[in-house]
């Protein structure tokens, strides 16, 4: 199959590198630079756009007159479903939303971390989930169905379990190489056995798996831990996760200690 | 070696399993019900006080009459360090604050989870750093050594990156299974691969690693995910965890929005 990659991000790249894999041509790769050459790309039987949810719309304004049926255009974007896709559908093209379930670094892990990887997939109809379905297969990957009305809900969830998994990761990797004077990377090889057993425990248990002083309603622990973060902005963090673990687990005195800054 | 166990729950009970199965003696268990026994304990020449925070002093107190010179006695507690032993070290005891940096769910995984485990280990000179290092060699695990005064500030980077991880993983499990109508497993499901890389990439990058919208500065995509949020506890947190992940990664304008609720 011949394909045309419009972005030349690290959605694009890791695609590219997976659709050569399996023997299908990248005859263009087309980037902000080449914009010109989005009317060369309907010579693809498959075009995928892959660029910044910003620029999305114009992308697909700008190819609209040159796409017509038997073309299958997708977009990468989480956020966004079909309806933006709306010009091409009207051309008769197949559209597909296809957004890859995965964290993408820039580095050659990339392309690998498609293997496996599962897929939040969008469409119209039955001959376009067909499709979508053997993209997928051919990519490595699993399908999951999103309606396309619950596309943002689903990308904030996606948000909470990569982005701010993250930021929460970083500021514990930073704190403990403070506690312990010493580097982020010491920090980091101690905290992993202990974050794997976490996330492991609460993908199985969700709420039940959360343990430490906020959890177990120890309001006096949770204002020590306070004290020992010089950070204000990481104190900040601190005190809206604590009270959003009371919540989700009911510890009612340290929750009540997070509205009002006072103890039962 | 004989040892003494006091203290019934989760640490304790995977310290029992691990220390018999290195071929030691667990001599006494000793439980809430049975602290009369606390003055049998001083029979062994190692005493593992895992009882929880708020009790340990009380422990302490009971047990400092009864141990002398040539007693080993440890806690297991994170936060606190030797300060709370001091009633025992007096007596020319060996003390040491030797804490799992694990977390432990009440089921078999928790006694294997200590093999290649990290230990928080706060000692009060050479001789009981030695004797700490040994130890820890025995329960198939490695030393990590605490300062003292560090202790605290160490205990809350554990925390964040344990207890909140898993408070924002039940989050993204919970609104994932919203959004596809389906079951928090299934959530689970799509979600591991995704959170698995997330968090090796943070570990080895920290704040660098950090994607999404919020640091990319688009504030009209963290809008959007606000709005598809139904539970507005789940939404405060979003929140302040888009404000925190905005200042780790200098993206002014949603660092602004969350502060002010408007836009630049």
């Amino acid at each position: 199959m011949d394909v045309a990659i419009v972005g030349a991000g690290r959605v694009g790249t890791a695609l590219a590198t997976r659709l050569s894999a399996a023997g299908h041509n990248i005859v263009h790769r087309i980037t902000r630079d080449s914009s010109s050459l989005l009317v060369d790309a309907p010579t693809c039987q498959l075009i995928v756009l892959s660029v910044p949810d910003p620029q999305l719309s114009d992308v697909v304004t700008a190819l609209a007159p040159h796409v017509k049926r038997g073309h299958i255009v997708l977009h990468t974007s989480g956020a966004h479903g079909l309806d933006i896709l709306d010009p091409i559908e009207t051309t008769g093209a197949i559209v597909l939303a296809m957004h890859p379930i995965m964290t993408f670094v820039g580095g050659p892990e990339d392309a690998s971390n498609l293997e496996g990887c599962y897929w939040g997939v969008t469409t119209t109809d039955e001959l376009s989930d067909t499709i979508a379905e053997l993209l997928v297969a051919e990519l490595g990957g699993q399908m999951i169905r999103v309606s396309n009305n619950k596309r943002v809900a689903y990308h904030a969830a996606l948000a909470y379990a990569s982005n701010y998994t993250a930021t929460v990761l970083s500021d514990a990797r930073a704190q403990l190489a403070d506690a312990l004077q010493g580097s982020e990377d010491a920090a980091a090889r101690v905290l992993r056995p202990l974050v794997e057993a976490s996330i492991r425990n609460v993908l199985e248990a969700g709420p039940d798996a959360i343990t430490g002083p906020a959890a177990r309603d120890d309001v006096a622990m949770v204002q020590r831990h306070m004290g020992a973060i010089d950070d204000a902005g990481r104190r900040q963090a601190y005190r809206e996760l604590a009270r959003r673990t009371a919540e989700l687990t009911g510890a009612h005195d340290v929750e009540l200690w997070a509205h009002t800054g006072e103890q039962h």
